[in-house]
């Protein structure tokens, strides 16, 4: 599994505190502590603080280079943000993220190869989230045609068919499951497959534990990587043990403690 | 999930115990715990006592009945104990269980058929566990036939691919997942697929862990009943958020405890 650590997000508070306040320590601390956990790659996101997102998101970059050399997710929606911190992060960080409208796709592709990042597209055009298996599928076999097209190669994409939270959308965690099973057959190599994989839990109670459930649901199925929290030590836990079932990794008494010393 | 409780088994010593000293309040609590845990049968398993293997299943028999009217599994490989045993659990008892050689088959299928009760069938035979998941899928297509050559209807028959510990068997788990996605579609109504879960985990450090985790994977796979440890609060939990996760339940803020009031 490819882990891409979610928690230097502006949506937390002490994140928009540091990004406001410029305080290097707070984004620094989250950024070694998810490394050590076993996190990837780390996602970057302004989030709504209040400076300007473009500044604000090249002092996070450079604010967490000073500590660590792991793969940067560039966190944005706002494409003159890409633009501008994509370069900095060119031979390995991740655009995170484009829907899959063809022109949008293009636009993203070519920024993805001009800089050989990875790129993370969204099965979502301007319908919306996809109610269905189908649709999803659909839109992930357009992402990954035109992925072809545009010399992006398969092991720079993440197609991400979204998650919605269970409470309010209770039958997507098992669309999501099965759309999983088929876009893994879109191409050999196949395409990453990934999911912000905390919106499935969004607002409901026992968090955590509907995080790791769906997270093993989702390996089983055909998932790859994901953002998640990589400081959930009980979801990291669920996610070894997946790959210990899977027969990713061998079995000794201390697999947890493995894998986290395996880099 | 049907779940059918595995701790009234004489391998754990305080059971031994209380058969081999005749004492009803062990099994009685065990019997009571487990239900209200959330097991919807429970497993009878005499172990290595040194009573007759005979009285001492009756005996247990007799001494949950004072307590609960949940059905019972008669697990014992011994054909004179079952059936002594099964007639006291006719109408809604479990044989568990026996192999696959065709005699076997039909002359358990009919002691099942005869009592009115659910059958375990596993995909073994002389030549042992299947290596592979072909093997399986050929055993349970060959359970399947001979349950309905004999009468016994789908929703009585169980199913076991078996699953071996990861320790000692490490591509067993992905076989056995592989083998329960083949064997839910051998009818329709399909047979309920079971596995003995925390074999698993046998002589493995992070035991629960190991069995939430793979429990999680095999209900993802198709598994819709389990031999398991009903008093793991942890691992009841993440069977009864699998279920939420696969639209069996709507989502309330207390679905954990909803689950277990269900009854």
């Amino acid at each position: 599994m490819y882990v891409i650590g979610e928690r230097i997000n502006g949506m937390f508070k002490n994140v928009r505190r540091a990004i406001e306040e410029s305080d290097k320590t707070v984004i620094q601390e989250l950024a070694q502590a998810q490394v050590k956990a076993g996190a990837d790659a780390l996602d970057m996101n302004v989030g709504p603080a209040k400076a300007d997102p473009n500044e604000a998101m090249l002092w996070l970059i450079d604010t967490v280079r000073e500590v660590t050399d792991v793969p940067l997710a560039i966190d944005t929606p706002k494409w003159a943000v890409q633009q501008a911190a994509v370069p900095r992060v060119a031979g390995q960080g991740i655009i995170n993220s484009c829907k899959a409208d063809l022109d949008q796709l293009e636009k993203y592709m070519e920024l993805a190869v001009a800089n050989d990042v990875g790129l993370v597209a969204l099965t979502i055009d301007q319908q919306g989230v996809p109610a269905d298996v189908e649709r999803r599928v659909e839109l992930g076999a357009q992402i990954a045609t035109k992925a072809m097209e545009t010399g992006l190669p398969m092991e720079r994409l993440f197609i991400d068919p979204i998650i919605l939270p269970v409470n309010v959308a209770p039958q997507q965690p098992e669309n999501v499951a099965a759309a999983l099973q088929q876009l893994k057959l879109l191409s050999d190599p196949p395409p990453h497959l990934i999911l912000g994989l905390s919106n499935v839990s969004q607002n409901c109670s026992n968090r955590s534990l509907i995080n790791q459930t769906y997270l093993v649901m989702a390996m089983t199925a055909g998932l790859d990587a994901a953002i998640m929290d990589a400081l959930d030590t009980d979801l990291m836990n669920a996610m070894i043990t997946t790959e210990l079932l899977q027969e990713k990794m061998i079995y000794c008494d201390a697999f947890l403690d493995a894998y986290r010393m395996r880099a």
